[in-house]
């Protein structure tokens, strides 16, 4: 059976540098037989999905709203769920594991779904977060594309 | 882009008939280009997906549960949700239409789910509905599977 | 711990005597200390809400969007949820049983997802469903707003 | 129209400190006629049930599972929803502002969510969140059950 990893972060809001790295993580997964699951938007995930298709890899984008052609034309198999936000949860309930590229309030509520399910997250030059105390809470970051694929598959279950 | 038709009806509890049926839907679907969209579990929907993917199609398998393994093999890309029951709409959702086979009540609620959003339906052996003066409540119905899938992309928008 | 009872129905469509009966079911089941759960919007689920808070009665209202102020005014505890139509399933999913009053493909997939989970409902001046054979497939049903109340508590474990 | 706020925390794992900390501001919540909205469980969400009953006040614990059992007794209005961990966000979704206790990914989910969907937030001993400069990302704090409620209250839209 395939690896499902998710590849999140901001939409209309991304940097170029963020589209860059999503495009090089979702090409990196798609060559390790990896299907990208993404929001199915613009930003980071239209990246991934554009990516993961030139490396002839699968993608499903999870829509929020129900309208089929929202979906980036790099996603494979578009879903509209109808759901609204609620899909971020969705996102990470079909995933293995995620990669999240740059920070917003969005690509939080993935990571922290994703952390409280006891899946592994790669966040690459994204948000950090602090307990009470000032300690930082664990996920793993990468600086590149490649480091980050790669340690994120390290922790994956091998495929059956 | 692809059109997306779900294949929903009983699961375990499937006759040897329904399964026959979903088996050669899931196929001619297929054979068509069209995404087979199932609930991802066994009896119908489990013989809709092996139908398309002997035809080499894409079926996409949306699990009440967040075990990616309970998906039949047919299915080649397997979403767990997490949403229970709920997924059953979830499944119309992502659909541009509905072939139901076989009658249950999980079945009767993705039929309703469906007319409540205008999408075409077609039902094979399946259950009737009548409203509170007995007269039949209007859903299309095919007595073969070639009938079934030439009723339903009919009713479908042409690709784009 | 309270009871909780879903009573649910055609919308703005809702005839004049569904309405009544609606009210008058909202009523007596705020009168037997039930919590009155709908889907938050006019026709049968404003009367029953209506009804049962004229008695004293609890009511929650669970609204497709994500604007409290939809909610009819006869609502004590409104919860926009953003499923859109998936809120469906979580009226059902709140509830202990379930009142059908009149008939609609909403309606319809509120009674499927109920006898899917196995819950008691009563359907009132409802559309009926037939198997493949022709033979009715088994819901309660009443004709007055009395006997619809009477049983569907016959049919709910007591309250604790 | 009453206004519905959010108080998240964690579970079982909630501190002495979170959790008295959640029965006062469950309390001044109720005490200003705000309807308390919890995840339904244990620790900090039963904590600020408690508090707003104990002032007579209205609570709704949306619980992740169909079995109402487990909500707490503090919880006046129990809806299970069986959306696992999804209904994180439709506790935020049902919510006019959100206050957390404590720190979790559960709840630091509930404040992304919160913080997407422009709401007002106040965090009581809780995480922090850097962006990849190091600057922190603005959510408000508070150090007393007292302040945490007055600086929410003020964000709210006055009641209609």
């Amino acid at each position: 059976m395939n690896r499902y990893v998710a590849v999140v972060g901001p939409g209309e809001g991304a940097t170029r540098l963020e589209v860059r790295l999503a495009d090089e993580i979702g090409q990196r997964l798609a060559e390790n037989n990896v299907v990208v699951v993404t929001g199915g938007l613009a930003g980071v995930m239209a990246a991934a999905a554009r990516g993961a298709r030139r490396a002839g890899g699968q993608t499903v984008g999870l829509l929020p709203g129900l309208d089929r052609a929202a979906a980036d034309a790099g996603v494979t198999m578009a879903i509209p769920t109808g759901l609204g936000e609620l899909r971020n949860a969705l996102v990470v309930n079909s995933a293995d594991g995620l990669i999240a590229v740059g920070g917003s309030w969005g690509t939080l509520s993935e990571i922290a779904f994703a952390r409280r399910a006891d899946l592994p997250v790669v966040s690459v030059c994204g948000w950090t977060v602090r307990d009470h105390n000032g300690n930082q809470v664990e996920v793993s970051t990468a600086d590149s594309a490649e480091k980050a694929v790669t340690l994120l598959l390290g922790q994956l279950p091998r495929p059956a």
